[in-house]
């Protein structure tokens, strides 16, 4: 394709995306496909000829966008907001139209520089000290990996340099809590720890917080047992009720047995942006590493994910490779962030930042996050005084849990598999219409809804009408 | 911004991107900036206001451009080709335009089922059997370290679930060979095995190419010493010299002792587009599993890796999780890709391959890698018949070594560190020059130069451009 047949298609393909956005709030939220629907309208067989662009773009009308649960939705309460702002679509337009290759500093010396700024500027907008130095990972599951790595590499006294892993006597540890995301025990796997080594630690019972005498006692007991206690998941914003693990407490226990700490904030981390939220992770500056996810609640489009370390010496030295075809006169002068993280090649990832803190403003996304907090406290306070509704958990943030629970014939409050099927019985009704999307999700063994605030176009006429749906369901 | 808001600037990015593609070839071909230059003309604060669209793109073309290494310049011959076609330019923005949501199945039915078609698509167009199923990564070292796990699970029974790599009486082991990529070492090094469990292989001295009873006799003699032989990496086109292991011969030897073959053709896959090619990795169907970058020379845009395998239950016992917030009814009907691999979010990168191939044509893509191909073999010719040039490796595809060899003072051929010096010297003069571009690299302990020919706009006309310009340059 030419730059000019590309222009053409282009102004083409933006005008669809502007028409696209506008009438987002006019589609069902949950895709009304059936598994396999999308596929079959699809040819099997690779094509073989050079087809028209306006072919291209009717397959994406009439195929893919019926196949899409719009998480752009107002009415979008599901999973957690996962807000694709246009500011930075467009840095990632850029980021496309340069085709830049990341693989050293030299091959694109903005794309490393860039990073290091926007990671930077993110950095002192949360409040973080300039101890901290930053990357940018597709998701905070990957940075999950890599820390639970740097863990395991310190505590193995780089392992990875010779016997590996398996070349240890006594067992690495990690330390965590039920409630951390599924990513965290998934990376204690893939890092080699195995599941037998990844503790649970118990949580307050109503917060949902890891306790920390819990971890004290747990860390004593594998030091008594000669186990090495290798590193510890703080979940900040825990996905299932927005658990806040105390970070001051835990992140003392950890420095004093010199394990690893790392602070999973991936959807909390944009409330950091809010200097009033910040409580929330006190003492994380007394942790070893910390991740969190631009690209959900703050609104930078998919795949956004800040990575910090403190020890940078560590982290180069567990990521590093220095292979002959990528050295160059600047080694050691800058930079590498293939050194970094798992992947040597990367995009310039740092744009959609950088446009969406220039063009739509911190103002204007902190008041944003403000008014997202807002509707969850007005919601909540619906919900609470609402007969036979319940809020399940501390609203830390913007998620909301709830149960409806009814009086059952014997006018006693449903509960057991009767109040499960009831729940899940009116989350998909609602689901299924189309009209709003949450989540279901368990606590405690039992089904719950998670209400979770915050897509940018979510205003309270919005929560209004979802207050108004969940009472019509049930 | 408001979608209007985005109609118009998005506009104006479209016209800057054309207009950019269309002057690559006037601009130097390696970055002329100096360490520091870029981060040093951007605020080290991060902006308090909202800013104009017009500014933000004029510091993309007053700082970013100047900073950026142009891998689309027709005499870029670095590396590898690392083309963005622009019809796959249109299918990313087309991805972020959507701003969708990759985490199940139901989160975007459109995005699982179009990346299983494209995958299947893909593996139709290299002549690979329909026992093979793939999904898309960001890149072949992201899949090598998910196919070294997927290599320790096996071998150690899903140790994952129990008391992981360091729960194993005996070390598993690796093996590759000196030639393979610096993500394989990375790969294993990060899965835990430790560089002692790494085992490089010899090769043969002209091909470089794995030595099959060398690998047998390596294996045999970690199986006498109680070792665990645990996975194999073939590279078929390696970075060096583009060397080929051969694949059936492993693939007999891996078979026999129940070990972990993963084929890493990162660069060569975009050669098996053509079926005269497909020799160099006969045997892969006996692989377990395989991954190679449409957006190296095919010219897909970065990130854009295929991973493969054979064994997608073992894949998603070892990758799997399923937490119940993700849960729905479609389970077990559909392809949750989160179970594929490291990451739980995903991008729509399936668009940018069915843009790309529906857009551009397989026809015309197979084109352009004949002609480079042919553009290697003549650029071979020339090298191999002047005075004092040699070509070091055979070549496979578009990669050719090279040195110039002069006499010194006794009419003796340079050699060792003075050899060195002056092919760094020649080198170095090209690059710095912006004339074009090419990676030194190191063979048998002494550098050399790599010419890759392949990106979508080098013709004839600029490989004979450059063969005159290292003549001139030495």
């Amino acid at each position: 394709m030419t730059p000019e047949e590309f222009r053409k298609a282009g102004h083409e393909l933006i005008d669809w995306i502007a028409d696209y956005r506008q009438k987002i709030p006019d589609l069902p939220v949950r895709a009304q496909v059936r598994p396999g629907d999308v596929r079959r309208a699809l040819p099997a067989d690779a094509p073989a000829g050079v087809e028209k662009f306006a072919d291209l773009m009717a397959d994406i009308e009439n195929i893919i966008v019926p196949g899409i649960t719009q998480v752009q939705h107002p009415m979008h309460y599901g999973w957690f907001p996962s807000n694709a702002s246009l500011a930075s679509v467009l840095g990632d337009i850029a980021s496309s139209g340069l085709g830049t290759l990341g693989i050293s500093w030299e091959s694109c010396p903005s794309l490393t520089e860039l990073e290091e700024v926007v990671c930077d500027w993110m950095r002192q907008l949360t409040g973080l000290s300039d101890q901290w130095r930053g990357t940018i990972h597709d998701t905070a599951s990957t940075a999950c990996v890599t820390a639970m790595i740097l863990a395991r590499e310190r505590a193995s006294e780089l392992s990875k340099n010779g016997a590996g892993l398996q070349g240890m006597a006594s067992p690495l540890i990690v330390y965590s809590t039920a409630q951390a995301h599924s990513s965290i025990a998934k990376a204690v796997q893939l890092a080699g720890f195995g599941n037998d080594n990844l503790r649970y630690i118990d949580e307050d019972p109503y917060t949902r917080a890891m306790l920390p005498d819990a971890l004290e006692a747990a860390i004593k007991q594998d030091l008594a047992a000669g186990n090495i206690p290798a590193g510890i998941v703080c979940s900040v914003g825990a996905t299932g009720t927005t658990a806040m693990d105390p970070v001051a407490a835990t992140a003392a226990i950890a420095n004093e047995h010199k394990v690893w700490l790392h602070v999973d904030a991936a959807m909390a981390g944009s409330a950091m942006l809010l200097p009033e939220c910040r409580h929330l992770w006190q003492g994380v500056e007394q942790a070893d590493s910390l991740a969190w996810n631009p690209h959900k609640w703050m609104g930078t489009i998919l795949d956004t994910a800040l990575f910090y370390v403190r020890d940078v010496e560590h982290l180069e030295r567990v990521m590093s490779t220095n292979p002959a075809y990528l050295r160059s006169d600047a080694d050691g002068e800058v930079t590498q962030y293939r050194d970094w993280g798992i992947p040597l090649g990367r995009r310039f990832r740092a744009l959609k930042l950088w446009f969406h803190l220039r063009l739509d403003g911190i103002d204007t996304i902190r008041a944003r996050l403000r008014r997202d907090l807002d509707n969850a406290q007005w919601f909540k306070a619906q919900v609470e005084t609402a007969d036979n509704w319940e809020v399940l958990a501390p609203v830390q943030l913007q998620t909301v849990c709830i149960r409806h629970i009814p009086l059952d014939a014997q006018n006693k409050p449903l509960n057991g598999e009767a109040l499960d099927q009831h729940t899940l019985a009116w989350v998909n009704r609602i689901n299924a219409s189309g009209a709003a999307f949450l989540s279901p999700s368990v606590l405690d063994g039992r089904w719950m809804a998670r209400v979770s605030i915050g897509v940018e176009g979510t205003t309270r006429e919005h929560v209004e009408r979802l207050w108004q749906l969940l009472q019509d369901s049930v």
